[in-house]
């Protein structure tokens, strides 16, 4: 009999990344403005007909990479975007019917990819202020559960866990003998990262992606970070030559040459700042904490009517979300350099009047 | 209970592809020479901030794409290489538990991911005299099979099958209703492709890359086409934005170039005759049918050690395979431009004396 695997069949995927290149894009949490223009000249600059035809090396930025984030070669896995790290962590980390626990909403695909495996996803709900309190995870373990995931800092709203919370959630996830899954997309846009809880403990595996601060959306770069035994299963379970080599030089680029990351998080908070003390001097309620987004209630119009005519009118692409804490409807708007912060101000002032 | 996927844990992956940048590579089918550099240069030379940054589009490209191939979009998905396209076929069209029929020696991947997602693979020979007949094919399957592999050309001896003999494959697969997965890996070095009954016919999957005739190795793009319903099931696997920017670039820009396909057939045809008329005429048996490599039976020396030597003494990386056939250890080299064979027979005929 034809076989097909039934957890595909009904599976709803969302594909939504075309046609925006017209846009001003603060839909996705890209960089609005990218690298500048002479990195990537220079980049680009010594690109040879062998280094197009020859399968990636991954020796050399994995070294690169391990030295900039104080560990070893064997602490960490090169995946095709974060999202591929985070699918290889359910693969190997929870069982057929086993369950996930994770907080909705936030990044989309950790729902997905349970659907995808045949895993039960346990919902963890934001409580009324917009936060998540360490207690509203733990209620939600139990010994039933195989798998944990936090997003640190958290989409949409931007809470981070400190890590005395962390710790509370990592005693009860070890009581009951549960992975955790630390996907930390966001971090560079905020200080404190959980890496040495992965580095040092067992099944605690942490993501994060080269697509936000370091501005390589368009070219699928990620890491897996853990203990050795645990990051094998995760490159077990990797496509051959899964990461590409022009993805590797450019990120090996921006970590080697001095002062590009401080200069990309720099421009990042200028900009953030401005928008947020703008948005709060023009009466918005403004869930602004960690991440390079920002929540935003809208004053008069409904969100979804707003996130149209930015579109339509002003060519500018952002997110609506509903179903968080008792704010209603809210904005998400990726934050940027301060040009483009200024020019969604302008059309969000005209808007909603 | 911590729980890891007991399908990885003893799940053995070779990891090769590091420290080969002083070699000349003629180990893994890449195309030795490449792409011009002019043209290189040509398509790198408007890349921008925003490019980089943003996610891939995948649209205009796979519109390009099926334009080239007389084909629709929903006829095609876009995979990150199709080694991921082979999985994500493996993954959606086979049971756990269930069967897969593959001829071996082949490509590596085939079974490693049976073992990955918990498949049995029954393996196929070759008959003593380096052919596969469609009967020895047939004879493996049966109503317990879910999915055969048939990679076409095949690897590493080039042996082609022809309209007759996959029609006789196909009636077979029908009667006991088995998926086919056909990998065109090496298709454009070779004239006669299996696509129309792929995409007039259920339960045929047909893979093919970008890294072979269209020199994109380090870029990571292949595609799977089939019928709608089916390619949406390989859709429904991919991680978000699987394939990135630049490799979409350079591929578009390939296909839309007067006369470069059929100048990168050209070089490699040239090459390959030159190298086998060279190597007949030194008295060497060689398999040389359809692909971008050779199968060469050494004269004197044995194979692996010239493997060895070429490393060591030549710097050129070509491999040995054992089992096929009657021929004993026989060594396969990639073809290519005609500068690099003349590198390959010089060596050849120094250390195998």
């Amino acid at each position: 009999m034809y076989y097909v695997n039934p957890n595909l069949v009904n599976l709803h995927r969302i594909v939504y990344q075309n046609n925006r290149k017209q846009y001003l894009r603060l839909d996705l949490n890209e960089n609005p403005g990218g690298l500048p223009q002479e990195f990537i000249d220079e980049v680009l600059k010594d690109i040879t007909p062998k280094f197009v035809s020859q399968y990636p090396e991954t020796l050399e930025f994995e070294t690169c990479l391990a030295q900039f984030l104080n560990v070893n070669n064997d602490n960490i896995c090169l995946v095709n975007g974060s999202s591929e790290g985070i699918r290889h962590i359910i693969e190997a980390f929870s069982a057929p019917g086993g369950k996930i626990v994770g907080v909705v909403p936030s990044y989309a695909m950790y729902q997905v990819y349970a659907q995808m495996y045949g895993r039960e996803f346990i919902q963890v709900k934001y409580d009324d202020d917009l936060t998540i309190s360490a207690d509203t995870i733990i209620d939600a373990l139990n010994e039933d559960v195989d798998l944990l995931v936090l997003l640190n800092p958290n989409n949409p709203v931007g809470n981070a866990y400190s890590n005395e919370e962390f710790e509370k959630i990592l005693e009860a996830a070890k009581k009951y003998e549960i992975t955790i899954l630390v996907d930390e997309a966001y971090m560079y846009f905020y200080d404190n990262s959980f890496i040495q809880y992965a580095v040092n403990n067992p099944h605690i595996l942490l993501t994060r992606t080269f697509s936000k601060l370091f501005s390589l959306g368009s070219l699928r770069l990620g890491y897996v970070v853990g203990q050795p035994q645990e990051v094998k299963m995760i490159a077990n379970l990797c496509t051959p030559h899964n990461t590409n080599a022009f993805a590797m030089k450019f990120a090996q680029a921006i970590i080697e040459k001095d002062g590009m990351l401080d200069d990309l998080i720099e421009k990042q908070l200028t900009g953030k700042k401005y928008i947020i003390d703008q948005l709060v001097a023009n009466g918005y309620k403004v869930n602004a904490k960690e991440g390079n987004f920002i929540f935003i209630k809208p004053r008069n119009v409904d969100a979804d009517e707003i996130v149209n005519k930015m579109k339509n009118e002003k060519k500018i692409l952002i997110k609506s979300y509903s179903g968080i804490g008792s704010l209603g409807k809210c904005l998400r708007v990726t934050t940027g350099e301060r040009q483009y912060m200024e020019q969604f101000l302008e059309a969000l002032l005209d808007i909603d009047r």
